[in-house]
């Protein structure tokens, strides 16, 4: 069995002590919040035992692998003291909102050889990635554009807005990642980006964006296109089109049921999509866990490494100064 | 040019009217109806005579084909008349809803060669053609079971209910015709047939159905299930499945946009489909009159033939007595 | 907790004990299989005990409910022992394929109010339940018409044929009862029946069908249409249309990713459909045990019942007879 | 009648030839070609008179409306030419390539008053237009979005690709327009564009661009991303998506039949969608000619005027400083 610590009892790292408890190999060992009432909910429905400093949460002899799903300002932290104490560590994205600090991070970890996973899950969809598989064996010939659309839900409150780090940062960077994913071994190098602001006063009162729009271009000539918003009234939309010289392939929304509608106003109506990333990304939540599970056993490099949440946090800051001068950025890595 | 009379200048005969006129081959020459108010609108729009006697109608010289789309009751005499004066004959479904009519009306024109399409307008649809054509190709294998499903948007008036022969006679009669369609040489040999009272108190007062379904056999085993309504609010429900050893087509339902809806309460909702024939099988009824004119200058026989027209009505009758009888009938043709 | 006896160890009872393993208030504690090594591999997954006698399996006391998933002849035995002994029983379908002993069991232990709940999982679907409640709450209006396609992806072996009773007994039997649950309170009073034989010597054979059609009509005149098939090469197909005088609904095939692909040859194509039962039905097995527990929690009669599983094979039975007399059958409950 | 002229007989000149020739308002009655052999071709088929003077085609007072369907190096030329004459326009996009002429020709027409129709055909499309009437009717909310895909089936030659203008004043020309369409009175003040070469070598060699990505954002921020590609393997792309604060519509690619296959390797394929604008904008062309005719007769405004040709030529000017300097560039018009 592989023994985890949880850190971080919000919304995300419940559902991950969810996975932990349920993957056959795996034992949620302890958990640890600065929001002591949050640990103790989920240690009690897991049998987990709370633990109040993240030092023994980390560095414990019986654990073998830390899951880090706390606020984003602490990621650095603990990803250096899990790396330090030769757990393997599974970090939700972002690794921070500072590049500098994610360098300096990356300096001090760097020759530890720490087993890193950054949690891209969208890599992990069973449509997305049936995409990729396509990419690589050119079953779409050579691969000419993308086009990514991803839309939340309902626009976050003002607490959220303020902490997020940014539109760009908090959730494009899910996009720039899956764009990365396709592209494999050809690197975006240029970034251009336009954002506007129609769901909230608190957006503008923040000084963030809520609409957004996006063009990239790798090495290769490949146009990739995003679009996001934080508000669809239908679901959370979630599409990726790849689009190549001997065809396209479209991963398309996914409902709850496969049930049609027919009345005297419409026709083959179906249900809203998928509400959230909760919902919408089950499986691959599962599967990206199941994956890191399989990485420490086979103790070989994860997929998706410390360089990938990097990397499409550089994307993000690029498209930050595109906006900002209305120039076409050239990514410096 | 082929110089054309048109018998009969109702719904249906007004949009064979258009058709022949538009078509570059052929000259809408003559209109007859009983009623001339009828003839008069149409004679005017195309600039075509209105003539007073079926049989100057039929028997001009100057005319090559003949068009019949009155009156169900008529069809026999101008079949006869228009077979004996060696014009070539068009004629709507069904030749008469009686079958020794027909018989007799066989009896006396098999000798004269005389060209006679019967307007079984769905064969000549685009979407059911392609099924046949997989048919023919076994592009699904060896067939196995059909699956049709015909339902008029809304039921007709008690006039129409009372003069239109019963439902099986009037419109499954189509489907009857649609069956034959796929099997090709493969005879249907037994029928089943149910049905029930749903839409208006008119059906009930004429003792009709209008709601029914069918199952056929083959004589090779192939199964044919036809289902019907005379109302389907969601427009003219017209669609084909046909299931084989390797595979499935169906030729689904269209509509006039293609236009997709996302709401808070459904997705990817689209038009109503088609409203009705006339709308439905445009392309169907185009093509099938440029296949008439086809035959007629090529001299060869239409694909689908007095012997098409009466066999349909064979299925139609043995689909009366099976529902009347509570037993499965074994045609005989 | 509740404590379970699997009686079972095949295919379907392998899957059952992984559901009730996973259940959080249900606990796997004996299993019963004539084939020991079956048993013994199950009990090792889930730390269970094998029994060998069916007695001790049914009757110990620290057991509250019987689990009966193994072959069809044993289910009456079974069924009348866990009833005596006072356990819940789940048992899978048919309860037997005699109806004589189908009275019999239920004279039995008809005053023993034991708890029965029958495995017709499709109820229990989120596709098609959602239609079950479109119909209660007239969302299409009145109910008219069902059409049911169930086809098996591919047929058994010759010893599943001869040991399974017939294909209406078999497979037919969960459409007879999905059309029951969607005409709720409105019983079937008519059956037509057709078959053919395409897939395979061994159906021949053994004398049964592996392609079939079905006509029943309710007291109200509701129309059902069923079509099956031991083979679809494209996968499971599982379809149900309600059809009313408001409108109509689907519930359609699930596939496995939400990909389309578009090529020089074709657009918008989809995986193949979910496999088998197991992939199909994953939800609906789930949810029907999870209903299962709330009844006995609740000690409240389960939706399935006996009654359910009896009137089923009847119309199974009626379906055999109208096919071999070519008639209607009028149904006798 | 209204007599019509038309300019230019080549492939979309003859398309036009035979929408005139329909029209029961119009008559063909001249046409010019530099080209006489297809002059005379067209001519013969429609009972037209070739004329060889560009004056005398425009000029001639039986003549009441000039289609100028010509090389687009004479529009400025026929339109300047037609208006002097008091003539009706309907001229293909687009006016010129050089706006510095195409200001120039409106300032020398202006005072004139002529009805001139520029030919965006894709404003009437019913499913493109009926997106416009929910943005009208507000019945996706606010608007925020617009997506527009627009890839032609296969690249044309080099001499095509020399004559042409460039891909963003041939090609997306018509999404810059189609974009101002949906925006109503809101401008487009902000241009994104990237280009890159994939589909063969003449791209190269003259220095142009095959596939293209854009984004627009109008006065009110609302943000536009088009995509195009000279090459589309499964047919002619064109899509439009509109999204809003209260929903989505989606104007999807359209086949021609409405057939769906089922295989062991995939479900639900449909045909390749529509080949190329002929079949794709059939009704688009019809519906555009026939709103020109009721100008005509109305003696009111086209609702695509001189104004709207220019305005969409600017964009393209501005996609190219965009691309060229890798810089937003601001509108001006």
């Amino acid at each position: 069995m592989i023994n985890f610590t949880l850190m971080g009892a919000g919304r995300i790292g419940k559902m991950h002590a969810k996975i932990i408890n349920t993957h056959p190999k795996c034992n949620l060992k302890y958990i640890y919040d600065v929001n002591l009432k949050s640990s103790e909910e989920v240690a009690k429905l897991y049998d987990a035992k709370v633990v109040s400093s993240s030092e023994e949460a980390i560095e414990s002899e019986d654990v073998n692998a830390i899951l880090i799903a706390s606020a984003t300002a602490t990621h650095i932290e603990f990803i250096t003291k899990a790396s330090k104490a030769g757990k393997a560590i599974f970090c939700e994205k972002p690794i921070d909102l500072d590049i500098q600090k994610v360098n300096q991070c990356w300096d001090n970890i760097k020759n530890l050889n720490a087993l890193i996973h950054i949690g891209f899950n969208r890599r992990f969809d069973n449509s997305h990635s049936k995409l990729m598989e396509a990419c690589k064996n050119k079953e779409i010939g050579n691969l000419e554009m993308i086009i990514i659309t991803s839309r939340d839900p309902e626009p976050p409150g003002l607490d959220y807005l303020k902490a997020c780090g940014g539109f760009f940062r908090d959730t494009t960077i899910h996009d720039f990642d899956l764009s990365r994913f396709y592209l494999g071994n050809d690197p975006i190098v240029k970034v251009s980006a336009f954002g506007s602001q129609f769901t909230s006063k608190d957006v503008i009162d923040v000084g963030d964006q809520d609409t957004a729009m996006f063009i990239l271009q790798s090495q290769k000539g490949v146009l990739i296109h995003i679009n996001n918003s934080r508000r669809a009234v239908y679901g959370y939309d979630q599409r990726v089109e790849i689009f190549g010289s001997k065809g396209m392939m479209i991963s398309n929304n996914q409902k709850n049921t496969s049930v049609e509608i027919y009345t005297d106003k419409f026709t083959e109506a179906k249900d809203p999509i998928l509400p959230f990333f909760i919902e919408r990304y089950k499986q691959a939540y599962q599967d990206q866990f199941d994956h890191f599970v399989t990485t420490i056993e086979a103790k070989k490099p994860t997929s998706v490494n410390f360089q990938d949440g990097r990397n499409a946090l550089i994307l993000a800051n690029a498209a930050y100064e595109a906006m900002e001068t209305g120039k076409v950025v050239n990514v410096k890595y």
